[in-house]
């Protein structure tokens, strides 16, 4: 905007069109685009969002020119309208609204009957003969420009309304006579007054400047400005405020408004159109639900014209924008005016049905309903039974939303409970303080895991995710009875067997059998958008997947290969655990090795049931990653053993020992310790008996289906080349030993490193040159890189970040692409300037996000990887990044 | 080297000079030098590193050309001895020795007396009439050569050299005869063919042609390998070999071998010359400590024309090299000759006697001599009492050197009764199992501290480095008496009041009292040294300090301001502490703030007093920082105390209280927990009194002074923009509301952040826009960017790491810079892209470092700040990277 002289700053309805979103804002664009296609909108005019800034930029001056094209506008408004603005007889009444490029809350919204003053009410009392609307249209109206322009408290204004209906024995606003009304005009003009420090201002076109200025000014509100940092909105794009003719559906009984969706939101059903309406009411009114609405098929048999032409519209706008749409209007004496139309939000099933009905219908091609009819993130809510939200009572308590989806069951406390009475074939679910590896056979026996402790990277959720069962955790209101019989959760007590509903997506507990939706994985609508998919993207898509089990339902969900194979869990099994325990225990390396030794043929089948079921697609396993304390008892618990039998006169030496070497292997900050490849240092034995058990898997494996399987062999938490090196000469060595104790072809082998430190990621050429490929371990890499513990920051400060707006998204759901992506990109550019072909892949949770979806597919990764559960959305967030627009969010 | 046919690949001594380092290596070019100044080294000739690499390159064939050109040389230095190497009646003997630019152990080292075989060693006793003599040299060679070359073992000679001293009765090597000597050569050539397959090889030409090659090997072996990438030394520069007549210091009674340094290399005076000599020896004796060597100054009674002719070579070296020498020579038959000259290694105190004497002198002028003959890492040692490690005796054992320097003094194990003792006068060593906030007076009282665990972050190293005592920490082989009276270390028993030495440079832990050498921080040498730096440097030196004392300190050695001044450690004092508790305890904001607020005139006084101390320098201070669970007690101590209340019978409901926020507030990895501006942000009301008491304190100073304090407020651990900018608006919110409140003029102030955090660094820019400086906390940044707990690497896997070679050097004491000091490269270039004149400091240990002080210096920041007794050693290495060359080190 060079020069505000020759920029045009006002924009007729006429004159617009939905392309020029950027400069008319959403509202503007669709309210133009109506009138372009010759539908009935009130007429009315745009200013434009360049004029918002140069507004703020001007030092909060209308720019030059601004007023008089306003003026000009308004002129043709009112002469096309046959009333004038603020004319005390005949008054033409407006309603200004805000409308920036992206729908935006936070805003000031919406101003209706601008125009009304004390001499005008009388006017249009008179005109139409209806004092009452005439009053109640002036109270709304001093209420809302009150509230959105002067900054005067609404709650001032509810008051004197509750004490009017209270003094006249009114029920409802509708009670209220013309009377009543008209003293209520007093009251809010003194109210006005009082608090504003001025008389509430009557000369309309001051009204109109004090609104659009105050649209202008809403821009830079807080609430806007965080709205648009964390969506990464640009703050310099402006609001556009639109300037419309009013039209009343309360003038009697053959007016109404309402809202309507043009298929059914919830099933995306195309039958009728869906919505609802009232019959002499201000759109304002549906929305606030004071009346209940009445379904929008009854308008048929009220006002039938009406109802033909709303039929027709939304065929129309349909068919324009290609995607369902979601209208407000309201007709006037008979007469249908559209406010507004949009893209209409619609349940993940509705969001299924939508984009492959569209598609057969030929309104769009399956590249473009993928780009703008699929939501990747509702894929995910089609894939577990989900709390039906709309019939559910109010819930007990509420804790950290650990793993999605919804279960019913019958309370138990102990993991042997859980297994029991699931293997008799109860749905049960499982209560715990926390959960360990010892409860896994009861997670596995379980519908779904509450605990008392812990977020989202606590035992039970991590496990609950790979799973794919739904799981609630840190329900810090969950007080346990002391004889194991019961709990109570916020005061309510819930004994054993008593059947309660927890939501994973929400972090919800019920009391009871709360209504679920079913699971719609494999329903057509889901099935014909991940062929499309699949026929666009270009990123791989493979899972995270310890067991054959999960790798086998991960390649139903079209996984392309295990991008993360954890060895930890293998270690946990009760005949193996004990082994390790006494490896642990012992200082001399030779000692270890004999009981490590002991694990291998344990290994051995583990990889061989991995292999198998992925044969013909690749499979990364990464050797033993985590502080070898998690192996020993808890030391907390083992002291106070410890303390009590010495109290008690009975020191038990075995503890003692055992206490001492917890303590040697105890650390502050285990994340930060002997974790990964410093345990591969510290330990080698364990890693080579790895390798080699890997080897001798692939070839058992290979010896059963003639194929050799694909190995990936991958090192932990490098921070330095020389790591990787010595670590990558061991592994290399072994699978050469067992290579050539076999004889025969060999099987080639892939060497690579989790990169999960900022020092890797910095040093990433260094690193490569020791590595036939990368994974980025996200989870990990958020923890360094923002330092932050998400055992210690989730349900504590993180929450609070999340709450007061500090950050965006939960980085451990959402990658940060400021810091974690910036060290990912400056990694891959690294590895990639020293060996241009080198693998790139991430794991961790990310791999099943879309929005980090897109991101890897931006900076050029080969593949994601994910839970099981998450494989069809990262697959359909690969196709959308692949179409290289973002899709619009339709939840 | 393009064409190996235009490259001359031998270079006579005589062809050189000491500019040469690059093609003929270090020793090569001081030989050649020496040749140059005419002094009278034994003829010779290098092969020059570009050969090596050509023949490293080349398939490990000798480069074309090569062969021909050691004949040519060999044939002239034939002619110039006028005998033929493996002559048999007057053999040519030669050494081989390898040489590369960069001192470098690891390689091959030296062979002598190549050229013997069994007919020349006839050949040598009958023209030297001393067939001992003959058979000596030739045995020696077989050694050398088997072991150096052939990759015959050392042990198997030795094994026999012993058996036939047993068999003979020979107490000594000198004690056999020529006829020992000559079955013992028998027996070597056996040795020899047994253990490499075929017999010594008697043909001269090839036995030189193998000791080259095996030069040229060494260069890629994995002791070489991994010294030069621990040393930042290009693989690719190769090593040179020198090739030397052979003299002989043990034909008789008139020839000796000795070294000796041109200034005594302990005090650093000049005097006579220093060194040691043996009669009748070769040089490898002197160095072996098979016989005791006499004192240089007695060579002038047995060869006095030998010892003038030497004392004006070194006198002559000296003033060429214009820094200390270390020479070598032989004498034969009266005859000297110089084999080797190099700068001398010497001790901090003659260090920075040499550097001002050479001034002094005129040898070289300030800069010069700050450049080439000041060692800033030893500078360390001179302010602090050292043990004197020549006349200590075995340790006891050996833990982390957390807090350079020696201390002796009695053991006490309690803090109460170390302060007692200290009151008294005694010199006391306080002996904890770890030590808390609650030992500090003891640790003000005692000389030194031992713990039985932690590292260099633990309390007592982090509190000692800051009081300038010597700390030992983390000796595991302490064992404390369950009843308090003492301990034993490694199994030897220490009872209270004993006397013991611990050495924090070395981490030692003696028994009794070991030699000290006295601290020479005000030694004229250094002051002088000191002056010189400050008037070369650029870099502004700060320090870290939290009181007065140490301010004071820190400026009494040249701090220009501080650049972290901690506040935690104000919170543990006996009157607050439970005041701080109690705030802990309330979830209330309300509440915690009426106790906080109690706080605020102590704090008030804190930051009084240290605001007097910096008088007209800046001090930053640091808002408080450590996760809240270190204000409150221990949750395994309580654990148990509650356990054992309960099996007791008589529970404690308030224990039991305090225990339950202990276990709310207990982190899993409190160093990625609720810390720095995550604690600020909830519970603001302890950021804004610690603002409102640095405003009041500073407007108190001024009154008091007359001069307003320059005051930084620093907001620690922020990974996102908004962080800073919520928290910078609270502070300036209070600092203004104090300023409005006192009236008269305004202070000025700077809120500025530390970048600790990967994010922080990534996303600099950002940060900076809320920022008026950035500190890099180099010690957290470096926990994270590595992913290395401080506490539980040290004494763990990075031990192993550093002992292994894995990693260079301890990443906490000197900065990484290939991920660190990255980071840091990319924060400050984002900075200053957005501020180009934004203030960057860094502070943390580092700052004290020598090299982390020349990174700082060569990226640009304004400033290091460290802690006081360090700031000298900052001085100096600012002035030696600002003057653009690193220093040689001379320790």
């Amino acid at each position: 905007m060079s020069s505000t002289v020759t920029t045009k700053l006002v924009y007729d309805f006429s004159e617009g069109s939905r392309d020029m979103r950027e400069l008319l804002g959403g509202k503007g664009a669709n309210v133009a685009e109506m009138t372009r296609l010759g539908l009935p909108v009130p007429p009315g005019f745009t200013i434009t969002t360049e004029a918002c800034i140069a507004f703020l930029r001007g030092g909060r001056e209308f720019p030059p020119g601004l007023r008089e094209e306003i003026d000009e506008h308004l002129a043709r408004l009112e002469e096309d309208a046959g009333k004038r603005l603020g004319d005390p007889d005949d008054p033409l009444l407006v309603s200004v609204r805000s409308g920036a490029k992206f729908s935006m809350p936070g805003m000031m919204d919406t101003i209706l009957n601008l125009g009304m003053n004390d001499r005008s009410v009388e006017g249009l009392a008179g005109l139409t003969g209806n004092p009452r609307f005439a009053y109640d249209s002036y109270r709304r109206f001093i209420q809302m420009y009150g509230d959105v322009v002067s900054g005067v408290e609404k709650r001032h204004f509810e008051a004197a309304l509750g004490a009017l209906k209270g003094e006249v024995g009114a029920a409802q606003d509708v009670d209220l006579t013309a009377e009543d009304l008209k003293r209520l005009v007093g009251t809010y003009k003194a109210i006005y007054q009082e608090h504003y420090g001025s008389p509430f201002p009557q000369e309309a076109r001051a009204q109109l400047d004090g609104a659009v200025r105050a649209v202008f000014e809403s821009w830079e509100n807080r609430r806007a400005y965080d709205y648009r940092r964390l969506h990464n909105i640009g703050h310099d794009l402006g609001t556009a405020v639109n300037v419309q003719r009013m039209v009343f559906g309360n003038t009697g009984d053959r007016s109404a408004t309402g809202v309507a969706f043009t298929r059914n939101n919830v099933t995306g059903e195309k039958g009728e159109p869906f919505g609802d309406f009232l019959v002499n009411a201000q759109g304002e009114d549906v929305v606030a639900g004071i009346r209940t609405p009445h379904p929008l098929h009854d308008l048929k048999g009220v006002l039938p014209e009406a109802f033909d032409q709303l039929m027709q519209t939304m065929d129309m706008l349909e068919r324009t924008y290609k995607n369902m749409q979601d209208v407000e209007f309201t007709i006037e004496d008979g007469r249908l005016y559209m406010l507004q139309t949009r893209n209409g939000k619609r349940s993940a099933l509705a969001m299924a049905r939508v984009a492959v009905d569209l598609v057969d219908e030929g309104l769009v091609d399956e590249r473009e309903s993928l780009r703008t009819l699929v939501d990747a993130g509702q894929v995910r809510q089609l894939l577990l039974p989900q709390l039906d939200a709309n019939s559910a009572a109010d819930p007990l308590a509420v804790g950290v939303n650990a793993s999605p989806g919804a279960a019913v069951g019958e309370v138990v406390f102990t993991a042997d409970e859980a297994e029991r009475r699931g293997r008799e074939g109860h749905r049960v679910i499982l209560v715990r303080d926390e959960t360990t590896p010892d409860d896994l056979h009861g997670m596995i026996g379980a519908q779904g895991i509450l605990t008392a402790r812990g977020g989202k990277t606590s035992h039970a959720a991590i496990v609950a995710v790979g799973m794919g069962k739904p799981a609630v955790c840190g329900v810090s209101e969950i007080e346990f009875a002391e004889d194991g019989s019961g709990m109570r959760i916020a005061g309510v007590a819930v004994r054993e067997g008593e059947v309660i509903t927890i939501d994973g997506t929400s972090g919800k507990v019920f009391a009871g059998e709360a209504p679920l939706l079913p699971p719609q994985a494999d329903s057509p609508e889901l099935l014909r958008i991940l062929e499309w998919a699949d026929r666009v993207r270009t990123l791989k898509v493979r899972t995270n997947a310890d067991t054959p089990e999960d790798a086998t339902r991960a390649r139903e969900f079209g996984a392309e290969g295990i991008g993360l194979c954890r060895t930890e869990h293998m270690f946990f099994a009760e005949d193996r655990i004990p082994i390790m325990q006494q490896a642990i225990m012992r200082e001399s390396a030779e000692e270890r090795a004999g009981l490590v030794e002991q694990l291998r043929g344990f290994q051995e089948d583990d990889f061989a049931g991995i292999f198998r079921a992925m044969r013909g697609l690749p499979v990364t396993i990464r050797l033993l990653d985590p502080p070898l304390h998690e192996f020993l008892p808890k030391l907390v618990e083992l002291e106070v053993e410890v303390a009590q039998a010495k109290q008690a006169g009975t020191p038990d030496a075995e503890k003692e020992a055992l206490l001492a070497r917890v303590h040697q292997l105890h650390e502050l900050n285990p994340m930060l310790g002997t974790r990964g490849v410093r345990l591969g240092m510290e330990m080698p034995e364990v890693y080579r008996m790895q390798a080699g058990a890997i080897m001798t898997a692939a070839l058992r494996v290979r010896a059963e289906t003639g194929e050799a399987p694909l190995v990936e062999i991958m090192i932990p938490l490098v921070a330095f080349e020389e790591e990787l090196r010595i670590m990558r000469e061991l592994v290399v060595e072994e699978c050469e030993r067992v290579l050539a104790e076999a004889g025969g072809e060999r099987i080639d082998y892939l060497v690579g490193t989790m990169i999960e430190l900022p020092r890797a990621a910095i040093t990433a050429d260094e690193i490569a040159r020791q590595a036939d490929f990368f994974s980025f371990g996200t989870n990990d890499l958020t923890q360094t890189t923002l330092g932050f513990s998400r055992d210690d920051a989730e349900g504590k400060f993180l929450t609070h970040y999340l709450q007061r707006n500090i950050i965006p998204t939960n980085p451990f759901d959402t990658l940060d692409r400021g810091g974690v992506g910036e060290l990912i990109r400056i990694a891959k550019e690294k590895a990639r300037a020293v060996k241009p072909h080198i693998k790139l892949g991430i794991c961790g949770e990310h791999g099943g996000d879309p929005d980090s979806v897109t991101f890897c597919h931006e900076i050029g990764l080969d593949y994601v990887s994910c839970s099981p559960f998450r494989v069809q959305v990262a697959r359909i967030a690969a196709a959308q990044a692949a179409l290289e627009e973002a899709p619009v969010s339709m939840a």
